[in-house]
């Protein structure tokens, strides 16, 4: 299972509205074959892994394998047909997978339909790494609203900005190079209309690092109207203007329902202390990327702004990135 | 020496106004003794050491013997005689130390000495790490200020309070343990008039875990008179209350002063965030142990509060402390 999450983890960031899926097959200790979910529209991993295997063996090699998935296999007709009825073509005997469908009318299905059809199933097997890995695609099958991810970069006492005489950035290259792996994996980016006026920034996938992707959706959250900010800014007049959406009014629920209709399952916070705050404060937020440099830097501009609220964290995880720490963790909402 | 090193650690919060020193002799592959300097006026460590290898062997063993010692013996006369010469009396051939004697009228006296005595000597062995155990007495020889340190409990977004719904603490019992090891370590504790008033901390060693010691001076630091503070806090009424300081007048520099001259190398600041950010403004600190609580509380008490500045922190170490990561660092001041 852990090679099917591996497999998975490839489609992070590209397989929206779908949630990215991996998928091994094995036959006694040979690895026949294995795939993953590579954009919406395109086959699921299981028929990847399916061909993967076909293309590499005789055509009956499949007779009494086993399959690897970390989601449970769709059983309804989508965009393609279900995957339960190639997993019974192919003679596949036995499917075992981690993460049950998110989406009530259809968990369990696929259980029922292949034991009825004589294959053997097992579930829950890497349960928690598999539903981790479709945590986003999970938020918007429950709630409408996306997976929100609170990117900031801070000194080691929560301010977002340096003295004037120092250089823009709080932190290191290498930092600034995993922001970019992290706008790879998001769908959307929000930023604020007062980052937008005075940081212009452009929100783009400009690593060389990375695989192809269109550029996510940008969206500008202003309290004011989109007249107010400057057509000149990045934003609104770079070669992908056409991704750039406003929301007016500082509507934050609004803003993340857009995103989802335009097939977003996870999005990415880029701004200043305000916005921030009013993501936590409106519980739309459900975890933290934050880089903090090696410094304490004072001044009135913090990452998180707002009044006394309390979220507590937790999967923390810190990591160091060049000279600076980065922490990711999930933030707990109340029950 | 990392033997003599670790000798030398037993000392630290216990031998002020002197630093903590740590010796270790051997003579081919045999350790012969070890000593470490436990008090001011006590003998110091290579006698501790001399003293070790004569209580458990032959009294001519020391002849032709090696001593390391983590800070260059002392040459002159001081409370105790001079180091040197318990050396040369004992036929010790050759001496190792670390750090040299930070005050400049010493430093380098005992290697001539020793070499006009037919001594061997080597020096700066370990260098970094011995000079690390004495920065506060470098620092007050130095500069007459003793070593600072700044000790904060923060979110992670930087605030020193939680909702008043929530518990009056931030952080996690096994921190505050380590706090009582922070103040052990420390020969004073500074706080501010408002935390005085506010929280009445007492300041107190109250671990089971740890060697008897004096409580550390405690010293409150206020902008206005020592009248003004009610005389009922603990820090004024309790069983310590002769080793409470008051320094009028906001003065910082005065404060510290007069805790040096109290015979105090390092002072722990445990402060709200308007004197944490003043003592960093005036170029105060040395060091800070930031305690992270794994949550995001908002609101308006930043620990470190003040106007703009930057302040690089080096020899940046994080540790997990229970749920609480712990940063401690060195603050790095402009050449």
């Amino acid at each position: 299972m852990q090679l099917a999450i591996t497999e998975a983890r490839k489609g992070i960031g590209l397989t929206s509205p779908n949630p990215p899926v991996g998928a091994v097959i094995i036959k006694g200790k040979e690895l026949l074959g294995k795939g993953w979910h590579t954009q919406a529209g395109k086959p699921h991993a299981e028929r990847e892994a399916i061909a993967d295997a076909l293309g590499r063996h005789e055509k009956d090699i499949l007779q009494g394998a086993t399959i690897y998935i970390t989601l449970e296999p769709c059983s309804s007709h989508g965009r393609t047909p279900p995957c339960t009825q190639a997993i019974l073509d192919a003679g596949i005997s036995h499917v075992i997978y981690g993460a049950k469908d998110p989406n009530p009318e259809h968990a369990g299905c696929a259980e029922v339909d292949l034991k009825a059809a004589g294959v053997s199933v097992t579930t829950g097997v890497c349960e928690q790494g598999c539903q981790q890995l479709i945590r986003p695609f999970t938020k918007v099958q429950q709630t409408g609203l996306p997976w929100v991810i609170l990117k900031s970069a801070l000194s080691l006492d929560g301010r977002i900005t340096r003295a004037p005489s120092e250089s823009r950035w709080l932190t290191s290259p290498a930092s600034r190079e995993l922001v970019q792996q992290l706008r790879f994996e998001c769908d959307a980016i929000i930023t604020g209309g007062k980052t937008a006026r005075i940081d212009d920034p452009s929100l783009t996938l400009r690593s060389a690092n990375l695989p192809k992707k269109k550029q996510p959706w940008r969206m500008v959250v202003t309290r004011g109207t989109k007249s107010q900010l400057p057509a000149n800014l990045h934003l609104f007049s770079d070669d992908h203007a056409d991704r750039t959406l406003v929301q007016e009014g500082g509507d934050l629920h609004a803003a993340l329902r857009t995103l989802v209709e335009k097939g977003c399952n996870s999005v990415l916070v880029e701004a200043g202390g305000t916005l921030m705050g009013a993501m936590l404060e409106a519980g739309l937020a459900d975890e933290v990327a934050i880089f903090y440099a090696p410094m304490l830097t004072g001044g009135p501009n913090t990452g998180f702004a707002g009044s006394q609220i309390e979220w507590e964290l937790r999967d923390q995880h810190f990591s160091c990135i060049g000279d600076d720490i980065l922490l990711r963790a999930s933030i707990k909402h109340p029950v």
